[in-house]
């Protein structure tokens, strides 16, 4: 019996798409970090897990690489050879790896991907040095890139989103739980969009472009990520509450110890059920009932319908697109696969 | 008697044309400031001088606006109206603000303009944020701006260079004083032209290019914006020795205390006449006498000759331009006023 025809082939498992994204990106991404500065560029590796302190090789786990793999299939779902989109890549890795350095500083994270954060490491100053580094270098990598003056702008648009939710994120905290003041979860759907969104959208519109995308696939597909964006965040919040600490790598009750204003939370807190809430939260409260008290005011139900509306709307977008070489089957196969990781 | 024909006017003097370039520029950076995150927009202006924490208006000092003054007259140098200049002047403001803000957490400096620094008034990562929306504003400026493709790769040319010297400033304060290991001279001409020269010359660079201006012409005012930059470094070094405290707002001997390998320091290290020097730095040394030694040694003659030299070829790369409208005479004026400030 002959081999399926390639139309009928069955796409690529999710897994699969994301290995394939980073070996394609990944002597990119090593040529670029490799301009920098060697101190600069040892801090930029061991936050990539390529290195030890020090600069022993390791491979210790870098993240999924969700968002070189969008702009990878972005190019592809332009119809032109994923090849095209490594410096969109490039750029949003190297911004990613900016955000998370800097964030653990403001945030005061010890622990990234379980070794110590950069700034634990390294010190906060280097760190911050590193972060600016990062960026400084996506700016170059883009502005380098033949797409021109259109993608550095679709790559500050989704950095000014990032630092605007990233400020949200950290006024969030301060905020009361109850009361005219607190926190609606349609503030925090803006501040996911912008803090987790942005980039994800950038990844996959930057991609396009430099496939030579039109205007409007470009849009579509920035949207798309968006979409997925807050998906993904809700997605995550669910995990840091209910998640196994096996596969996530965070204490269980981690988040609600810490008080995070996750969108569960927020529900729950608009849930006259939960009236008792607050008083469970922070270090001192007691996790394990918060969160039973959180599932029974619909807090999980809600987070995860939520999260799968956003992605029901990215997968339509998607869908949308003229079809071009499989890539639509791999990005809606990704999709899949980030709302139902490990729930 | 007539009024003197245009041509043979007096420029004006370099405070005229500071002032001038401020007022010129300051709307559209209010406007682009303006639109970051209310948070955000509050410590950036707090850090130009124009509020207090907590957003009550203020008219505290701001900086001198050098690189917005040279981004104005690059543009005419270039035969465009000054206005030509504007974004680049924005953008290069916004990236000196974001360097000042994340180099004073790095450098532990509480203090900045008189005022408590971003990071001592609203905290470290707040500040660390506000340093990103500030970096990330002035790449969406210029992204923005007619001048496309080539303002960018300029700016992100400049950041990443400004990146470089500031690792290795950072690296220099763990260096030794003497020994094969000790910061060179040279070195340290490279990281004052990398933190301090390529910002300088970005600027110039810019706005010429914003202006109209052909390759050549940009390729030598960023030169020369280098070579302004070290001299203004060598200098600001001389100051921090032996300025009046009452002009430079820093405390007598307080680089000696710090032991700064400054230039002066660095040129007296590696004569012989000053051996017992490295025992008079640091917090435990003595630095009245330090700065003694350093003069006999020769190290205060030599940065000042330095700074001279590197002036002359800046006045030289200007003076080569073709003449257009005054600019190169304000240009020439600005070098003097810099070089010459409170000595």
């Amino acid at each position: 019996m002959s081999a399926l025809p390639p139309a009928v082939q069955a796409p690529p498992s999710a897994l699969g798409t994301l290995d394939r994204c980073r070996a394609l990106v990944r002597p990119a991404l090593a040529e670029a970090v490799g301009r920098l500065h060697p101190w600069v560029a040892e801090m930029a590796a061991y936050s990539f897990g390529w290195c030890e302190v020090g600069g022993a090789p390791a491979a210790a786990p870098g993240g999924k690489g969700v968002r070189q793999a969008l702009a990878v299939l972005g190019a592809e779902a332009a119809g032109a050879d994923g090849r095209a989109g490594i410096p969109a890549a490039v750029a949003v890795e190297l911004v990613h790896a900016f955000s998370l350095l800097h964030d653990d500083i403001m945030d005061g994270d010890a622990t990234r991907r379980r070794r110590p954060a950069v700034w634990k490491a390294y010190g906060t100053g280097p760190a911050v040095l590193a972060g600016d580094a990062l960026f400084a270098l996506a700016v170059e990598t883009l502005a380098a890139a033949p797409g021109g003056p259109g993608g550095v702008r679709l790559l500050s648009a989704a950095l000014a989103d990032l630092v605007r939710g990233q400020a949200d994120d950290l006024l969030f905290a301060a905020r009361p739980c109850a009361g005219p003041e607190r926190v609606t979860p349609g503030e925090y759907r803006a501040m996911a969009e912008h803090k987790t969104g942005a980039l994800l959208g950038c990844a996959t519109a930057l991609g396009a472009a430099l496939g030579g995308a039109g205007e409007p696939a470009v849009t579509a597909l920035d949207r798309a990520g968006r979409h997925l964006g807050v998906a993904f965040q809700l997605v995550d919040d669910v995990l840091g509450i209910w998640g196994d600490p096996e596969v996530t790598g965070k204490p269980v009750g981690g988040d609600l110890r810490e008080g995070k204003k996750t969108f569960p939370v927020l529900f729950a807190l608009g849930s006259p059920a939960a009236r008792h809430l607050p008083a469970l939260l922070g270090p001192a409260g007691r996790a394990e009932e918060a969160a039973a008290l959180i599932e029974e005011a619909g807090g999980r139900a809600a987070a995860l319908a939520e999260a799968r509306a956003h992605t029901a709307v990215a997968r339509e977008l998607i869908s949308g697109l003229p079809p071009a070489a499989g890539a639509a089957g791999e990005l809606l196969g990704l999709l899949d696969h980030l709302e139902d990781r490990d729930l």
